[in-house]
């Protein structure tokens, strides 16, 4: 196994960082893998916002739900779905693009460029002995990081990135089942099967909970996710994302 | 700089590759490196499918656009937005699910938890000397790709991911300047600034594809882009994605 794959299946979020800024080099390298990654036809439909303002951060971090690693962090990137971009290129060359960059499809791949940037980013980090954080709480009112990071219409800012050197080591969460995950030729809908395998996978995570807090937490995976699911959330988004042009027709 | 950050910076898409499988141990590493990527409160909210059936393979070539390189490739994957299995997490806790995975919001996390899986996949195959190629084109009739794939509702193939060894070097694309994608604590939206980074991008885009084509092509990024989106494509998408039960509310 080389260095590379290792650092890919060691991953874990880190929520404890310490006081140390990143580097203007090591912003660079970041930002530069961001844009290494694939983008669909070319089309690079992302932009990152770096957040050093020290309130900008704070603000930040109530609105993702109180997360104290939003404000403390070696650097705090958010990464945003952009087609304002695309726009600007329409009026530059004279051709209508509305239609397009209005469209689910066109909302699709600014959401999927954008992640595949990011994650080139966090591998970036990560094999530089950094930790990183995924940050989707930013969505939980995403009116008001729009204007904190003043971002016009057809950018959404889709997750924070909160990346620094790890206050502590964490543990790695047990994933679903290979088999689960990845079918040949055909998606499995065979519910026996289907179930079985969720239902092992519930005792593995359950034994991860429970080795992990001496027994007092002994939540499965599908316990966890139908809680959360059940509890509904951001369900402005739809109206959000389209009040900002996006996903419209 | 260290061997990972060069891989990332040293990607290229390779759109031909040898007559040679993928080993079982491969396509293993593959996939468990795309698992463990980061997911939005442990959703993972994705399948992946290798497809190996040569006729499946080649009807997916044609339904892409004739393109050859997703018949013949070492590995064609399959990366899917899932939210059926939340379905079924929903049946077998007696939780009620459907709101919550019909949402916009919810739709973003699956898009966003199948790319960044995808590439760390695409990065863990590049490391071990694989050239990868992201597959858009099966975005072209999702219907027909939804039946050979034989995927459920709330399920909706995002793209393919061709992966084998690359018959020849190819070239990097050049990306956006550093100083348009990324912003510091704001979005930078002042139109002379931000027309100017685009110019001086068709500049350097220009002269790439000039060298690369003995001076036959010159497009630049701007123009490139703005046929692409006046052109439209995929418009049937907004409908598509509702009538599998995802971004409807």
């Amino acid at each position: 196994m080389n260095e590379m794959i290792e650092t890919i299946l060691n991953h874990r979020s880190v929520r404890s960082f310490k006081d140390e800024p990143l580097t203007e080099e090591q912003i660079k390298i970041i930002i530069s893998s961001a844009q290494s990654a694939s983008t669909s036809s070319y089309i690079q439909a992302y932009s990152i916002i770096g957040v050093t303002d020290k309130k900008k951060k704070k603000k930040l971090a109530e609105l993702a739900g109180n997360q104290s690693y939003v404000e403390l962090n070696g650097h705090f990137f958010v990464f945003c779905a952009d087609l304002y971009r695309h726009e600007v290129v329409g009026k530059m060359t004279g051709k209508d693009v509305i239609s397009s960059i209005e469209s689910t499809e066109k909302f699709m791949v600014a959401l999927i460029d954008t992640a595949l940037a990011a994650q080139n980013a966090a591998l970036a980090a990560e094999s530089m002995g950094l930790g990183i954080c995924y940050i989707g709480g930013i969505r939980n009112n995403l009116e008001q990081v729009c204007k904190i990071l003043k971002t016009p219409d057809r950018v959404i800012p889709l997750f924070g990135l909160a990346v620094g050197y790890p206050n502590k080591e964490t543990t790695k969460k047990p994933r679903l089942p290979f088999e689960h995950v990845y079918h040949e030729n055909e998606y499995c809908q065979d519910a026996e099967i289907y179930m079985k395998q969720l239902e092992s996978y519930d005792q593995v995570v359950s034994s991860y909970y429970q080795e992990r807090t001496m027994g007092k937490r002994k939540d499965t995976w599908t316990g966890q996710i139908a809680n959360m699911l059940e509890r509904q959330s951001r369900m402005y988004m739809k109206d959000f994302v389209q009040s900002k042009k996006m996903n419209l027709r």
